[in-house]
């Protein structure tokens, strides 16, 4: 079995995902290529030293590579696993970075005989995007999940957990449906309750204007989400559609419960609902 | 009249907020006396230097002190704006930093013949509290709104910005109402928010309890105001409640508008709602 240092490497999509992983992965592998249809992401990554060769084809790099790492939005890389697969040798693996894994490890599962591949999504979003925005120390100390396959040998696991732990980051084992109904809540959850904060303020608007110089630090963190990049987040809803609505569904609730005590005017009960939160942060995050 | 650097102050109130301000003003006035119950909050402030001496009582220092600064909780200075009001000399000036001026405003107008008074607001929450907290810096660049009542003289107000202007601050005159309505939705909401986040990832509990492990920067920054101070948020909840529940009925009438647009899997409608959300916040928070 070959090494991580023996290993050719294609990056597809070098946004700051891609990008970040051909600048953190570059010294532990033996050659990066790098395929994106931006020649700006590709002359900034061959500058930089991450990748070894860009092109803005994929066929290729694909078929001379021993890992394939998919780092596009979702339904890229849906549609990538269909494109890519006359030109994958046996024996290649298949990775991806995505950001919603039931849709993309089922779809793995009809790659052609002999490809392996493994489901993956490192938790280290940020609200920038794009290559000159990458930064090879992004993954450090965080979490990436793998969600192995059907199409997942002990060899493939075994590299990716290679390649993970070369990048600084945690491998974290989970199947896709426990993933996507998790990450409902812990990212895609904050960021649509971030855009809905964004838009109440703005049907609050005031005649003179005043509000937005008011905005502290407090409504800047809230909101930051709502900064994302939107064909990014919108592949993400559209993929986890079931798990984001019943999240939306129960936050809507806890509003309504929300605004019934406010109403009521029972201090203590509002006081106890504010001190179940502050605790449950605190006992979980701090 | 006199100028800043000739003028005693008396602090009544050593947490963040008020240990902070005797920490950016003490290299200003002539004096600062502090006030506080609790003896290790004076004790600090004391030996950084920030005050030159301190009491748990309030009646020698107000009545020895050109102007009152009231520091404390909401409700706490509409109390202290009647216990302290037999102590204080014609002439005294009193400020206040409460988080909501309409109330506290209200009750200035019935201090006695001859003390002026002038509401105040430093926009510069942390979800840290406390003496040990406190930091000089904190006011530098933030917005220090000013409200002027009835007993708000020139020199009042000319003292008040002194003051605003030497801890770093820019001052921005605003009447009570307009500035609760404000507040609610730049701060208010964006607090009550980050509770029923909180509070919603908490009833989507997961048998493994992996949700927490997998939350990120992301959760972090939208739930962080859930951290702050319960008392305090609660004086500012109570003394604002009209403009919240209309900002929270708002809110959730924005909510439940995305659900029904997540239902309804009208793709380019959800693409424009986050657009919005996307363009509004970059247009008014970058």
């Amino acid at each position: 079995m070959k090494s991580l240092a023996e290993t050719d490497f294609t990056i597809i999509g070098l946004g700051l995902m891609g990008a970040s992983l051909a600048a953190a992965l570059r010294p532990h592998c033996r050659r990066t290529l790098g395929v994106d249809q931006d020649p700006e992401a590709l002359h900034w990554c061959y500058a930089q030293g991450w990748i070894d060769r860009g092109d803005h084809r994929f066929e290729e790099a694909v078929s001379q590579s021993d890992v394939i790492v998919l780092a596009t939005p979702v339904r890229t890389i849906l549609t990538l696993l269909e494109t890519i697969s006359q030109f994958l040798r046996p024996g290649t693996i298949v990775i991806d970075l995505g950001s919603t894994k039931a849709c993309i490890c089922e779809k793995m599962e009809y790659l052609p005989a002999g490809v392996e591949a493994i489901g993956g999504h490192p938790l280290c979003g940020r609200e920038v995007s794009g290559a000159r925005n990458a930064d090879a120390g992004l993954f450090q100390d965080r979490l990436f999940v793998l969600v192995p396959t059907g199409k997942t040998s002990p060899r493939a696991l075994d590299l990716a957990i290679q390649l993970v732990r070369s990048i600084g980051a945690r491998p974290m084992l989970l199947d896709a449906a426990t993933h996507d109904r998790l990450v409902a809540t812990s990212s895609h959850l904050p960021y649509l309750v971030a855009c809905t904060l964004v838009t109440t303020a703005s049907l609050m608007t005031d005649p003179d204007n005043f509000l937005w110089h008011l905005v502290a630090s407090g409504f800047r963190d809230t909101s930051r989400l709502a900064g994302s990049d939107v064909q990014m987040m919108l592949d993400i809803l559209q993929t986890n559609r079931p798990n984001i609505l019943r999240n939306m569904k129960t936050f809507a609730q806890t509003v309504n419960d929300l605004i019934q005590i406010l109403e009521s005017e029972d201090e203590a009960q509002l006081k106890n609902w504010l001190e179940y939160a502050r605790e449950e942060r605190r006992r979980h995050l701090q």
